[in-house]
């Protein structure tokens, strides 16, 4: 490939779009620091002992200013890090130049092609003739997955002398991943063996990456422990439910500048993500309707006003379609036909598979018009109407605006540090932001607190589970996990272990 | 005491306030049947095969039109039922009187003292001298902790002849237990005894319900089976968040018919209850305020939009209390003392402990005004000003409004009757109601059902936990339950087994 | 008739209910008062001068414990009072008799019939041989209509010795109206004439009663002059959109305990009236459907997120229907079969034609069953499905529960008295609740109020509408309203007089 | 000044930014246009007609899209069209490109000097020796000022040979306008006249420039008929309130990235542009405090919840503020100082004065750090905080957004043609967009109509209000509009002719 990587003058390597964005960048950095205090305060905290002192990180989640904090916050704990987004539209090209130029190795740019986006990621993992990094933070599971499919690359080359063929699959990405993969067997034969060793384990930010790596568990495929930062509270909902909340309207508004008051949008999936999409839709004027699987979300949803029906019903009325499932083939070209002219589609689940783009992509005769970058309409030849799919079928809200807001990510992201104990959990997250928002916290009593058998100091959700896979569960005690979390590679900080699990530590 | 049963013509025992009003309450047990189509679904699915032919059931709950119909599906399926209330101001006596004649002894009158109270809740337990009910459908937990006591009377004067002794207790109401188990012990040194052992379980509706059944557990003073109703989503959710949201605003008006916008309202709690008392509250037009704990749950309050102080910082400007933790002492009788004139003080947590009701009654020169029944102004002598008290510290949606709306209740009560099959679980007691809501669900295809692993039928929600105690917990797969549940009491039918458990069944 | 007038010890006459409800009365208007800042106000600041002494009053409005703090703000102010209800089912018993026993002549309870509606109307007119009341308070203007009619009557009698026939008309109110006017003749021939003649003037608090009023001034027909309290804003905004979002819901609950969440709801109309229901509706977690003849009210609807069709459209889906017109023939007896089992059908616009309830009534085998007043079960004999309709078509918010809060009311009421000066207008009914609700507000300084030309002490507002009727309309300045004021009727009170005119007056 | 007029390869004149935009402008004109039906359905109905044939119109109205959308309605109709914009930042410089190029003359661009912006308004108002625009639709009024400044300073000049002297004010623009007006008097001296002597009128579409022309017409210095835009409903209601709903989160997304939800927003002013921007605010999470001088709209805040404080009283402690007043000097660099760090400042009322910018660049010491265009951070040199400036204090939601979506202006614009037949109106205006969103209206029966005497096709608000000034007022009835209107200028098409008047033409 073409692509080469460029150094710093202290000899960093990155790739970025245009290192003159990096003043700019550092600005809306220093912005979102103050819109991110947990993070700020693990700084604070936890830099004097510079727990991550020596540890690699690499990570691959989306490359925006909110994520340049949480790289500069791994960075003054001690660590090393290196970067690339999980999403070819979603790096915002100012904060990967300052952070290439201030902090850690990036290798990300707003719309990467597949090619270039694989080539990233396997920049991002490179560490050189040592082995990988110590930990991942992965977004989706491409990290991970390269890892794998890395490994099993090897094993089965070092049996059978074999390189992988990238035209035994149909799926034009997997081609890519086997490229890279072949590429780097015919130099190292062992460079994803060593990686597979040095690292300590993969913390996991989406639903959708967990899934893979249950899968992976339970087929007693998974080569290193996980941690899933997906489930706790201040991650999931505050992450899936106020941050689509806010970032929805953002994204329809700044690739369309549609009136939302007066439309009807459908929101297909009613979880943390739909239900905060949905209430966005419908405070901003919308007529909401919900399309579900599932009774009890259904049954919530109807609770709040929405309508609930199928896609087939409502697909030629509605203006505004967007996908929040994790599922695959929700809105198929056959539904986006049967629209009517301009609805837009739109998707802020997880993978582009939610909307059939490839069905849309090979329709016979369909034009497609770029507006902008990102918003593009598509006519149909027949009926000589058109749609508006944004991100091209990607995540909308990184790809059409800049992703959640630094508050929700400082939720987020500040869970990465804070599995020092398992009894502060989220609580202690969720604490380092409330003097931001001028809150002031009740204390309970020690009679209320024998009362409630609730410790005055929290946690006041009693009961942590922890297990090591979807099918074959089991539970700990918080007690329990403090030992286990105790008794994981010795050699890593308490901070580090906190992660290095593959583990729900969440509060009940 | 004074207190006689009556009996009805065909020879049931029965104590109400007014038999006149059957008709009436036969009137509105008939519209609630169409608002509660769980219930009414389970009568046509179960009633022909008769699963509880033979079944004692005692309920201590609510004894409003909601409850009838619940009571009237477990006679439909073959049960003998007697039933008092858990509160006692909930009782609606039109809904007694129709059930005392038609279905089933009824011990309940709105407005009971606390004799009278427990005096109704003995007669509901017992069923004569073989022994008491095979189940229990608790609220509270009252029949639960009035068998445990009676039972650990009967151990002492087993072995020592002592009998209990009232005037061992400052408590008042423990006073008037320990009478009543010892008039019984009088006539029956074995009665309790007998009761426990024939009970094959209790099902307990309620927070502070479960909670006990949990201590008792932890200390081995536990004597049955208990199965967890509370925290089924259909329950939490629905009992929990829709309907509070729905009866605060109920009771307020209709004790107060105070105008909600424009005021200060002052939650005390942020978990499901406050966050639907919150939502009313700020819906109706009026600035809500939240006094919380947990972090997270502040987080979450401030997030929509809401303020988290102290009761402290606040109690002397806001014009309505309501208080929502299942904590006692939340608000003191100093903090009332500060309270604007006419400030409304109410509680819809559980206990009237959560107001400091007896610090009130015995503040030095306090003067009571009754406005109406659960209506009483409170004058402070130094200040002359005064706060309005909702059902005297008790449950103002049943004191103050006539408790959750029918459909709430349907989802609830279904619960009691639904863990045939944990797999089912939630989302059945779920999708018996859309229909009569116009909803239409989307179903997976295989394709899809493969890609998310999620059964096309469902569970949506992949797990089930079940676990025998709070702090000594463990858990099984949705097979393992499945299995215990056949191998429990293979006497009782499918149906009952699902109740009979001491365990937690509901979606992950 | 076979009623009879009562006295009270100090000879007052009255016709309640239940004269022991009287302290339970007392202690409401208590309440009341300190919800009612607005009123209060006038007390403490026009009390000592008493404005009103020697005044007649007669009001014609639901005879609340709201009203019953402006009838004891008017005698406060000096006046003398008489008192009917404007609706068979608005009163409240207790305020009656608290009224009728401390303070004003009072004709009036829960559930007349149409002939003691009637009757009691002609008592509260009725000051004894020197005349009528000086001023009337109506609200729908039956007052004022039976006023009217008694004059035309007593014209024809004068000319041609015909007494009014009954008989002439199918409408069964207006013969009981033509009969009270033919007893009264055959007393006292002048008797409506001596009323017109001693009237100075009618206050008219509603919207179809202020159209009646145009109706008879376009036609030459109207007797005397009237000032519409309807229109200014801190009535109609107040009254019509915050009360109605009040007392729908509480309406609905007190009614039929039925759960709005998950429900479809009709909204008839979205005007002040049909705004408040549906934003109530909303926020309760019911789905709002609204029909409209007016193409912006339309829009506003779309604009909140509201569907909005017609009621053909929605007729058999639906839950709630609810009128807010001011129009007739809303809701059909066509409608009503077609509608589903349980639907509820309730009013709150104004009269009790918005639903068709002389078709339901002789729907051939229809049934009606009464579950508890004001709320009826109607059974279609074909369908065997029924029908709640509510307070019997009438304002179902006066009738299944109590009217609007009393701070809503206190807004209303204020106005009765607060026309002294028409700069201060609404803007100091709005100042006097102010502070109750621990507002504060901004003030301008003279720079800024030179920029925008708006005095430092308002009115905020520039401009003041003053006009003689609806197509033959005139305006005059705000200087010019304060001379009209000031040369009308210099035997009254300066108070007085701001009532006393048939004009608008209200901030533009 | 060194600016030079382009030409088009047809010759028409224009100064854009960049050329090379204009079919990216057209794919966002073509968006637009489904979005705003009411114009489209203009050219529809009227364009065969030609009603604006020979007109020349020239406009001083944000250059956005959707005025893109207006002035391509105006050509269809058959005007000759030159266009500014009425703010130096609101300029979309693709939609001026596709303009220029395609059918008008167009000076504009995002990011003007003020001398600039004064170059290009006296360009779009030059139409060569001939005099001047038959029509100016103006928005704030700069255009009308510059003809009546032109004009004033002609008749100095013709008297007294003096030409307009700059160093006569301190208003830095003031002196700009004295400047372009010296500049041109010595090229024509009657330039000015020429204008004043064509012109038909000016439609205006602000508060603010409304309220000029208020006070030059009670002065008598009114040169020309104008027509007030902003008062109709479809133009107050839908611009500035559901318009500014959809704005202002939308410039805050865009500027800051800021999480809404938990915030503290102070909007200073509840008119209409007040409660959209509250709304905004109070459904995306935050808690919101309104400032307001006029009780009234004081206590609309707090039936929906909100606090009404001083900003005195929260200015230390809110995050975002947003000035809506119309007013000036609503935010000082006073309060400005006090403010947390990185507070957001910004002015979605009128002119950049509602926030003191002038006090905050000439405060001592203060350091401005542009973030990105329009979006700067102010750092005080004594606290070291720094707050957020929006847009430099002008409009945020055109500065930093895209200003109103197109429905809003659709609604907005469709008025400048709709005043055809004053009983059609608004309410036209508001049908013509029902269709897109789905809606079917009720008709009224010939019965309905005849009861509440409104006619079966409208106008459903029964008054039309038309007057010539603010103090002298005269109304009419809706049929003696209609006679004024068609004796206006004969020689002008109908269409003209309902915007040509100084007249309020709206509905009661």
């Amino acid at each position: 490939m073409a692509l080469l990587v460029e150094k710093t003058s202290s000899g960093r390597e990155y790739k970025v779009k245009d290192m003159s964005q990096a003043d700019f960048g550092r600005l809306e950095i220093e912005l979102a620091e103050v819109e991110m205090p947990g993070l700020v305060s693990c700084v604070t905290e936890f830099g004097p002992s510079q727990p991550l002192k020596g540890a690699r990180i690499t990570g691959s989640l989306h490359m925006t200013i909110q994520t340049a904090v949480l790289i500069e916050t791994l960075t003054a704990l001690g660590a090393e890090v290196r970067w690339c987004s999980c999403n070819i539209f979603s790096t915002q090209d100012h904060a990967a130049a300052a952070i290439a130029r201030d902090s850690a190795a990036v290798f990300a740019w707003k719309g990467e092609t597949l090619q270039e986006y694989w080539w990233c990621t396997e920049r991002a993992l490179d560490w050189g003739p040592g082995g990988g990094p110590d930990l991942i933070v992965d977004d989706g599971g491409d990290a991970t997955l390269l890892i794998h499919e890395g490994v099993k690359a090897e094993e089965i080359f070092a049996k059978t002398g074999q390189l992988p063929d990238p035209t035994s699959t149909d799926n034009p990405e997997f081609q890519i991943v086997l490229s890279i993969i072949k590429d780097g067997l015919q130099v190292d034969p062992k460079k994803y063996h060593k990686m597979k060793e040095r690292l300590v384990g993969v913390s996991e930010e989406t639903t959708t990456g967990v899934k893979r790596l249950y899968q992976m568990q339970e087929t007693g495929a998974l080569l290193f422990p996980a941690i899933n930062v997906n489930d706790s509270v201040t991650k999931s909902k505050f992450d899936n439910l106020y941050g689509c909340r806010h970032s929805l309207p953002d994204g329809l508004m700044r690739a369309t500048d549609v009136m939302i008051a007066g439309k009807v949008a459908v929101i297909c999936g009613y979880g943390d993500v739909g239900k905060g999409c949905a209430a966005a839709m419908k405070t901003a004027g919308a007529r909401v309707i919900v399309t579900e699987i599932d009774p009890i979300c259904a049954l919530q949803a109807l609770m709040e006003g929405l309508q609930v029906l199928t896609l087939e019903d409502v697909v030629s009325e509605a203006d505004i379609f967007c996908t929040t499932t994790g599922n695959k083939d929700i809105i198929m070209v056959d539904h986006m036909r049967k629209m009517k002219n301009n609805a837009i589609v739109c998707n802020i689940g997880h993978f582009d598979n939610e909307i059939d783009m490839q069905g849309l992509e090979t329709y016979p005769g369909v034009k497609r018009i770029t507006i902008k970058p990102q918003t593009d309409r598509w006519v149909f030849p027949d009926t000589k109407s058109g749609i508006i799919v944004l991100a091209e079928g990607r995540l909308m809200n990184l790809g059409c605006a800049t992703g959640h807001p630094s508050f929700v990510m400082s939720c987020s992201f500040t869970n990465q540090k804070v599995y020092v104990l398992p009894k502060h959990l989220d609580e202690k997250v969720a604490a380092l932001h409330l003097g931001k928002l001028g809150a002031r916290l009740t204390k309970l009593t020690k009679d209320q607190s024998d009362y409630v058998s609730i410790p005055v100091e929290g946690p006041y959700k009693p009961l942590v589970r922890v297990w090591s896979g979807w099918g074959n569960m089991r539970y700990w005690s918080s007690y329990e996990v403090d030992q286990i979390l105790v008794s994981i590679r010795g050699c890593c900080s308490l901070v580090l272990r906190g992660c290095f699990m593959f583990c729900f530590v969440f509060p009940f």
